[in-house]
């Protein structure tokens, strides 16, 4: 099995859900900046949003770029990064129409470590499917950083809220 | 004619169906829990239905590995497959809106049959295009378990609900 | 320039454009048949406009595997036929939601009649680019009654409106 | 890394936003023209745009023409193109919908005019990569005007709204 339409398949769904997040930038009734200034939360997440699936799909580009042959464990490591990015809209439009709010910012982040793990697992069915020469370790290993700074990025997410929910409640007594 | 273009628009309308079904999944007004947790048939709705669809799109997927040159009658058989998943994100929406009650989930059990039923006809006009020698025949021979389950599965659907609708009834005599 | 990037494009916008009709057949919020039913003029309507994209497809890809290079005349010839065809999902719509009422079907039957001609358009640029020893005309001679049949197809349905309307305007009279 | 994945991303994400654009297009309830003709300025800025993501799509089609091989810049460059023109729908919807009022048609002169800034980037990103040899330089130098004019064009969307807008409030004194 090739992997050329593991590839179109995953591009065609990363781009659908790049498109349809813009959806959530509802055209306001108003023509005038009163109208408009109240959707800068939504650009914004959806700013930050974009740059994510960008990161993932340019990520995705570069590892698939070493797999020559696609068996059925990566085939559904694949669609289960897919489930996960697919959420990314549905949190994106949550956190932007509430203002960075503890609970949709928290969930934000939740999506995105679980792309994130997904991620891992699919580049260990790649690795596991090469054998010991694969091409993939190879390349994992000199840029183990790079890839660690992700997981961790992608895990600061959730622990940083969770630094800021109890905060907000101990706000909330006062 | 070429397979390629085939699978490019049928990976295309698969890829789009996963993505709009999860615009099903409205973003809530509450940015707390109580608004978070009403939506959970719904979610679960769209997990179930993107693993159905990530099971036909790899089957289609394996299926026209074995396919060389494409012919009027499959052309229209794929379409004809297509119709029947393009109706997912509507039973999906309807089902997860109303917590799987007996008339959307049979709804949607139907949609599904028909979709097998769909992929059986898209094999079929494959293996007669195919001749005495079609690799599909000799493939779907060998695993003639595997494919009689999916059918038996997608059948299973509505017969269980049709088990369930009558024990409604029967509860709601007293 | 090669002719695989307008098939991929095009590709993209009918699998898109196939998909969006169907987010007209909205969800019911009753989980009943009394729910269901009034969705059927709907339904019919997606069927109908998914048929006829299924045909533009279809043709569209017969013809351009006659082509061997694309120019700025067929590239643009192309964009046109795809705006005419991604107006169907809005004709679909408003004829689908009014029972087939006379001017959304009449709007539809134009919609349609643009897009023939449009596709005529695009094959007649494609003959023009190939030059005397064209395999496209060579093709579409041979075919000519099938190529008529489809103008003459389009340009019945609002032919046929033209004497519905005037029969209604009549009936309103009693 | 080879150009192919990136036409196709692109080409999938261009597909999406011109046909998510019909979108805002909205069904009319009334089954007449009182429905239907209100819709114009909908369907003029739809029309506008479509003409606008299409001279995109065919200008980034021509341009990849002559890249071979694509680095992380050019990738990025290509996101950052596509994030701007991702706001296409969003700025033609808020136009059509106002009848072209100052704001958003200003809004909408600035959402092209960073998409040219973009395509400008990406340009230069390419000619970089390809180094003193550059066929994608040799092929722009011949074609200076044409690039300029694009650019004075899409420029001159928001000087004339500057003009305009001054206009109407001198006019709102009266």
């Amino acid at each position: 099995m090739h992997r050329g339409r593991l590839e179109a398949f995953s591009d065609g769904v990363i781009a659908i859900l790049i498109t349809i997040m813009v959806l959530e930038l509802k055209v306001p009734r108003r023509a005038d900046l009163a109208g408009l200034l109240p959707l800068y939360p939504v650009f914004l997440s959806y700013a930050l949003s974009f740059i994510y699936l960008g990161i993932y799909w340019s990520n995705h580009h570069h590892m698939l770029q070493l797999v020559d042959r696609v068996n059925g464990k990566i085939l559904w490591a694949n669609l289960h990064l897919l489930f996960w990015l697919s959420l990314v809209p549905f949190v994106t439009g949550w956190m932007g129409e509430n203002g960075a709010a503890p609970l949709p910012t928290a969930l934000y982040g939740v999506v995105l470590l679980l792309a994130a793990i997904a991620y891992t697992i699919l580049q260990t069915a790649i690795i596991r499917s090469q054998g010991p020469d694969s091409k993939l370790r190879a390349a994992v290993q000199g840029d183990r950083k790079g890839k660690l700074s992700i997981v961790c990025y992608a895990a600061a997410v959730p622990l940083a809220l969770m630094w800021l929910v109890p905060d907000r409640r101990i706000e909330s007594r006062y």
